[in-house]
This record gives C-alpha cells, sequence and structure tokens, in this order.
C-alpha cells in the first residue's frame, strides 16, 4: 500500500524561534499533495526539505491569523517564477481572498495559472472537498477568530481479488476493476458467484485530522473518532492554563485528553509557545495521558 | 571607536534556497539600527542570529518586488504581539502603504505602536532621512520597477581634544563639548585660542551603500564614490549577461566594476539567483576585477 506521509514544514506558534517556523503541513495521500496553512517561511521550509509541489493542488487554511497565512504571497509568487500552470485552489474563509486579492494583482500581475478561492464556513462540519481518492471535511473549532481544522479521509480502496478465483470462474480482465469494487460475477451459465467469495477486504481508509489553533473542546470527538492520526496543538503546558484559556489555544494534556477520548490511533502535537526551549516538557505532559503522542518537529516527516 | 555591522539575514534573490533568504540586512551605526529590506523570513532570521531589535526605529525598503518586502507584515505583527511601543517608520514608495495598510487594519488591529510610512523618489539622489548620527540619502537605480539603493553616511564625528591644552589653559568642563565640535576657545583674558591648537581630527565618517537591486549603471559611481562598504548585487554570471540584462540584474563582474571605478573600500557581494549551489564561482569573477569583494552569507556580521 502507498504511504500516507505528513511533512511538518513549521510547528511554531506565533513567534518563530530558532527551532520552529510558524504552521504549515504538507499532507501526501494517494499521490496527491495537500498543504495545511502556510506560515511564513513555508516555501522556505519546502526548499530546505526538498519538497517538490508538483502535486499540490489545493491549500487548506485554519484561520486567519498571520502565522497559518503570511506565507501564501510568497508561495504564490514563486509558483509563478516557477511557470506554474495548473489550478491553484485555496479554501479558507472569505477573508482570505479580500486580503490576498490585491496583493495578488500587485505582487504577482502575470501569473500563469490561476488562483482559485474556496469560501469555508468554519461553524459546520461539512463536506469542504473531495476528488477521486479523498474526502475532506472541516471541523469547527474554538478560537479567538473563526477557525476550524481539518479532516482527510480517503475514499473506500479497492477490495483484494483471489487470484484463484479469477482462474477457477475464468473472470475475463475487463470485469476485474467492478469485482475490486464490489460487484458479483455472474458466469455464463447464469450463475451469481457473490463478490465475498472472489474478494477479501481491501486496506481501511486512512484519516488524518488537524486541529490548531483550538481550545479544548469536546465538540470535535465524534468528527475525529479513531483517526490515524490527530495533529492537535498543544501551546502550552497546563501551569499555563490560564494564559492557555485566555488566548483559547491548548494544553498539552488536553490534547492528549481529546486523543484518548477520540479513540485515535496516535497523536502529533504542535504549535508551541516561543516559551518553551524544551519541549519534552510538553511531551511528557501529553504522554502521561495519551501514551501514543509523538512531539511533532519542523522538517520532519510522518507516515500517517 | 564604535563598531559598525552589517548582519545580512538573507542575501539570495526571488527563490529562496536553503542557503539563502530573500533580502533583508540590518546595519548597526552610532547605537542605532536600520533595518534595509525586508524579504520573507527576516523575523525568523532575526531569531536565528539572536538579533534583537530594541534600537530599530527605521526600515528602508529599495522596492516592491517580493522578495524585498514580504517579510514586514509578519516582522510587524511580531513587534505588536511583543508589546512594542516605539514608532517604526518605513521609507519605501507609496505603493507600499497602499499594499501594507489593509494588511495593518486586518491582521494587526490593536497594534501597540505607529507605523508611519515616508514617501522616497527613487528617481532622485537626496537626503530621505537624517537623525543626530546618521544621515541616509537614495541612490537611483536601474531596475524592471522604481527602485533605489541607500547611502547611509555618518555625521562628521566630534574631534579630540588635547588633554594637556584643557589643563595648560584651565578649559571649564561645560566648554569642552563645544570645542570638541570644532569652536575656538577665548581665555579670561580675552585671548582665542584657535580649536586646532586644542583638537585633533575626529575619526572620518564610515558611509555604507547597498545597491540592489539593479542593472549596471555608472551613474551611481559619484555617489558612492569611495564608501567604506558597498553590498552590490551580483544575481549572475557573465556567462548568463543576456538573462541579467533582461532582468535588469548585474553580473558579478559587474558589480566588481562598480566598486573598481567607484573606488570603494570593501564590496560585498549577494542578491545570487538560485541557480548557483556554487557561489564562490561569482566571487572568482569578481575578483578578478575588484580584490577586496567578499562573497556575502546569510546569517553573517560584517564590520563597516
Amino acid at each position: 500500500m502507498q504511504k500516507a506521509t505528513l511533512s511538518i514544514l513549521g510547528c511554531g506558534s506565533a513567534l518563530p524561534t530558532k527551532k520552529n517556523f510558524p504552521s504549515s503541513q504538507m499532507l501526501e495521500l494517494r499521490d496527491k499533495q495537500y498543504l495545511i496553512d502556510c506560515g511564513e517561511g513555508t516555501q522556505i521550509r519546502m526548499r530546505q526539505m526538498g519538497l517538490k509541489t508538483n502535486r499540490l493542488g489545493h491549500i487548506f487554511i485554519s484561520h486567519l491569523h498571520g502565522d497559518h497565512c503570511f506565507g501564501l504571497i510568497g508561495l504564490i509568487s514563486t509558483f509563478g517564477m516557477l511557470n506554474r500552470t495548473a489550478d491553484l485552489h485555496i479554501h479558507a474563509q472569505p477573508d482570505l481572498e479580500k486580503m490576498l486579492k490585491p496583493q495578488l494583482l500587485y505582487f504577482c500581475a502575470d501569473l500563469s495559472f490561476n488562483v482559485i478561492f474556496h469560501s469555508i464556513n468554519t461553524r459546520k462540519n461539512e463536506l469542504i472537498f473531495e476528488d477521486r481518492s479523498v474526502q475532506v471535511f472541516s471541523i469547527p473549532l474554538k478560537h479567538r477568530v473563526p477557525c476550524c481544522g481539518f479532516l482527510f479521509e480517503e475514499k473506500p480502496r479497492d477490495r483484494h481479488i483471489i487470484r484463484e478465483m479469477i482462474d477457477f470462474y475464468h473472470i475475463p480482465t475487463w470485469r476485474i476493476p467492478k469485482i475490486k469494487q464490489g460487484e458479483d460475477f455472474v458466469t455464463e451459465e447464469g450463475e451469481i458467484i457473490p463478490n465475498n467469495q472472489l474478494t477479501t477486504a481491501g486496506e481501511l481508509p486512512r484519516r488524518y485530522a488537524y486541529c490548531s489553533d483550538t481550545a479544548y473542546s469536546e465538540k470535535i470527538i465524534p468528527i475525529i473518532e479513531g483517526v490515524d492520526c490527530l495533529y492537535h496543538e498543544a501551546t502550552f503546558l497546563e501551569e499555563e492554563m490560564i494564559r492557555s484559556n485566555q488566548t483559547e489555544h491548548s494544553t498539552a494534556r488536553q490534547a492528549a485528553e481529546i486523543a484518548k477520548k477520540a479513540n485515535v490511533k496516535k497523536l502529533i502535537i504542535g504549535h508551541y509557545s516561543a516559551r518553551y526551549n524544551n519541549q519534552n516538557e510538553l511531551l511528557t505532559e501529553a504522554k502521561s495521558v495519551f501514551e501514543n503522542t509523538i512531539l511533532g518537529e519542523d522538517m520532519t516527516v510522518y507516515e500517517i
């Protein structure tokens, strides 16, 4: 099975540090790339990681704080200089288009491709995009400005055909794709061979959820239930709970509690406050609640 | 004498590379900081270099290509989060204000300080700013869009007083500042002691010129004549002369020719095209014309 990977380009919060750029990550799923958030320096991190973007068609922006979108204009401008031709779709709240359009007109007047804005309603959990193999849903989050996370869900994968059965029933090659999708087979004699005799189940569709920025919110649990990987912000340690509540962010413990209650398979934390030089304390706090927690790091690739 | 330093935050060109961020540099002269250009990632480089900005009041933007100004919104936004209170002055063509104001209103609504825009006429060589110790002049450059470099010139420094003369003539302490600035001294008996008997010349004022982006232009020579340090763009090698002319950039040889003809003391080259992994070829080419050439590098501090 093809790998699904998450490349973290930046998992710092508002103030960049020596270690962490602001938020941005690239999901690669079924041969396509999806960029999630685009803080300042996103294109620089791509270069540093040697990440090509030729399979990137869609960018998803969680909310309009600068550390999640200031890298867009530079990235688009660079795509222009590299003579990109494919449409670039940006999914975000409508204000982004208002802010970015005048900049595009001024700085990127002769773009060789179209930038197409798609408006998100951050208050709804709904399908916001789908292609042949993936569906993306919005996840309403609780933050100081309208904000949503994103659930990436693979569409059901083909069933595996049992080779011996093809030979046994003399199934012609042209029938195989439909059978992989669940169809029964009818022999020349009119006998119906049920699909479950011909195939075994395909791999389970993979699911990835991105939840940043957000205060602790149990409302997201049913949406992200059982995902293969959850990226949840963990801006603060529990000892900074007051500041965390004021700014509508989460502590590492809260991120882990969401992961636990939603029975996710693994949790990656990130969006660390610049005050933490030693982020291992954040990891320790989260692990005390949810063991399978990973400390997100810039310039690192994770398997989903 | 206090050092004057130039910290290069980025000396790449439009496309960032693993090594080079887009244009930005910080000049420190007589206890003040002056930021020149502000490409994407400028604030990140400041963090990486541990460069504090508490003596920064003025930013100078050469022209409105993204690689020279996309870092402004992030930098200003961060200053806001750090509760800066001092006014921040931006010297640039008037279009910058038009582009940046709406972003400031949206993303930095409650800024704790004023951002004050000052309009530059890039076609004129004129004084655009001065404070107690420094004058800044615009240097008209030749580029695809209105563009100017900047000449930073220290004001004349105080003369050195000859201690023995203070004692000999019983010069009271309160007279000394004026004498350092060149005044004669009149004794109680009415005798005039000419200043050159009381003082020796102070250090020569230092001069730094930033010329990027620009095609080869001999018009700048009289303006930058004899500067202590010239930063001149050297986007291409001589073998890319056609491309260099088309895009109105300079080759390393051309940068060196300007340095030689202007009798500058040293030349720092930069703004390298992303095509050059090995920038030493650019250095070799420049050195063949002007020996005292330095290959500018990101995250490096140079003495002026």
